[in-house]
């Protein structure tokens, strides 16, 4: 049988320190629809079945190629069997692109309550009602499953920062154990299967992680257990040693991440995919990032502002809109305030990485980069 | 120089009972750019620059012809001076169509806290910051004039229900006084005005509050002081009282009207024009509107429900998401919910008045209420 997913190495630069590299990812889809994506890329988050206050028309004209959703949320609610009844995520949703999920271990760890954990699973209270739950790897798959998703990411166990030695030891080997277990269960044909490396800020363990992962049989790879609190210069040393390390020809994730300059470092260490909460979240606070830096629209220095947002931005939300009136909307504590900024912080992202992929192709890549932070730090040095 | 607003009636039903018309509002449009406006219809209220959740696009899409501003809010934040400098409300929103504007009174005495009315106008503390503000009817005049809207209401007293004969016959001498002190307030050139009819639930004060108002040199007359709290029957019964009382070849607007019996009911009373937050608040509450009866979103029984909210309705969210999918979304408390269910009651309160139109048109009107009112109240006989 056909793999699920197909990755496709289009070009590795070879441009002085850099690892950045484009390619093409086929997955089959559930209704063998063969969605075609192009890296690098970023997903938006859809953590309970929809990505905050956007529908999938707008992620499609923002040109989203694949969105993410959350184990952890959807399993609690609405229930993952539920979801399959009502048509797998993608017809529940009414997304027609594909969808990754997460493996709820992130959001077991971080949002629900008193957890215990020990090497067969996770017992762990829901932060809806309390009520309690277990997770093991193998039921992560289940949900994911159920779920219907086109990438399902294995079971991992992310330990804090900073940790001891031991217990980051303890977490990758765990990790390693329950990567193995998720792969004896079967999903859905049409699901591809991502590994998770671990090993925290350890040059060893992550080398070690990447190896024990690389021999198991995943169709992609990411980088867990980084952008956890730990300082900007870490993430970066992290990712930029742990991406080699993975297999050249599958797809590398970098998980969580992150701000507009850890995308650019990170695809310059070679990743392919990133997912990150920042764009939507930072959007619903007001904080909304431009060529030129990033703005907080709350400022009373916008209130009569009559351009838009970025003016080299062709978004719905600085096409049509002042940021004299977003700054109200805000203020105002209007719904539509979330929604234009998403659009706008989503669109900042993805068209962040459509112009890395271009730079990459026309090996400009390391002159884009620096042009692009002389822009971005442009308003700090003034 | 020609006047800001035309209205031609189209059609007047002479059949039984029924006093509904079709018509078409001319407005001048500060562009002049001429909007046409089919009557009976129902206005939208973005309240503070925003029908909220949605984008003056979804209006559109959803045929919307005509907006409601509210001058209180609007005044008080972001200032009606500001919304001038940025261009008018349309600008300042980016809404094409024409907005219609009330006078502030209503929310003045509903929302805003510790209000003094005198003969000259009324003293009140902000609900955003308690700060102190004086509305006359001069003044209300100036903030309509600079919100640059296309109708203009003038500013009235609508006293409480119910109260004393001596408090009623003194706010309707005050609001006749008020509307010809307005009057001479010069307006921009596109801005039409309208008078409001006040006497509470007595049929005499009405007619003299239509008589007196009838002689001022309006443009349309408003019904105000109803649905205040007062029976569903007094409602009706003065609606129907006074809509005959208003000019002939004037549109006719009955103002914060309701429900959708309500909208029938006013049509078949000769009304043109209706505006009511119900449609966008229930939304955000859950509450649905669809052609066999009302539905609670978020009860258990939609939790696995995959038609649509109304299957004779063609609006964006009844095309695209279940029931199961918005019971989802509001029990999660999603932007999206508030949103998606807006477009689906608006779409609910628009498509009505566009039945009643071609129920008019062709002579149907009084079976086309009777088949409604059937299937509506449906569910409830089962």
């Amino acid at each position: 049988m056909q793999k699920p997913l197909h990755f496709e190495l289009e070009k590795q630069t070879t441009e002085g320190p850099s690892q950045a590299r484009v390619g093409k990812i086929t997955l089959r889809g559930h209704l063998n629809q063969n969605h075609e994506i192009t890296t690098p890329m970023f997903m938006p988050v859809g953590t309970q079945g929809t990505v905050k206050a956007l529908t999938p028309e707008d992620l499609e004209n923002l040109g989203a190629q694949i969105i993410l959703g959350n184990t952890y949320h959807l399993y609690l609610r609405p229930g993952h069997e539920r979801v399959e009844r009502l048509g797998m995520l993608h017809q529940f949703m009414n997304w027609k692109g594909p969808i990754l999920s997460d493996s709820g271990a992130f959001q077991v760890f971080s949002l629900a309550g008193l957890n215990q954990i020990d090497d067969d699973g996770v017992t762990f209270k829901s932060h809806i009602d309390g009520s309690s739950h277990r997770f093991t790897p193998e039921h992560s798959m289940e949900v994911q499953r159920a779920l219907g998703t086109d990438i399902v990411m294995a079971f991992d166990q992310c330990p804090p920062y900073p940790t001891t030695d031991e217990d980051l030891r303890k977490a990758m080997d765990r990790t390693h154990a329950w990567a193995k277990r998720g792969l004896q269960v079967e999903l859905k044909p049409h699901q591809a299967r991502f590994g998770i490396v671990q090993g925290g800020m350890v040059e060893g363990y992550r080398k070690e992680s990447a190896e024990i992962l690389s021999s198991m049989d995943f169709d992609g790879y990411a980088i867990g257990g980084l952008s956890i609190g730990e300082p900007v210069e870490l993430l970066h040393e992290m990712t930029q040693i742990t991406a080699p390390l993975l297999p050249q020809t599958k797809p590398r994730y970098l998980m969580g991440v992150g701000r507009p300059e850890d995308l650019i470092e990170g695809v310059r260490s070679g990743i392919d995919i990133f997912d990150c909460v920042m764009p939507t979240r930072n959007a619903r606070n007001g904080q909304l990032f431009t060529s030129t830096g990033k703005i907080n629209i709350k400022n009373a220095q916008y209130a009569e502002d009559q351009r838009p947002l970025d003016e080299s931005c062709q978004c719905e939300t600085c096409r049509n809109y002042t940021r004299a009136y977003l700054h109200h909307l805000f203020r105002a504590g209007e719904a539509l305030s979330a929604r234009l900024n998403s659009i706008h912080n989503l669109s900042f992202y993805i068209s962040l990485m459509n112009k890395m992929r271009s730079a990459i192709v026309e090996n400009r890549f390391e002159s884009w980069r620096k042009s692009f932070y002389t822009l971005y730090h442009h308003d700090k040095k003034k």
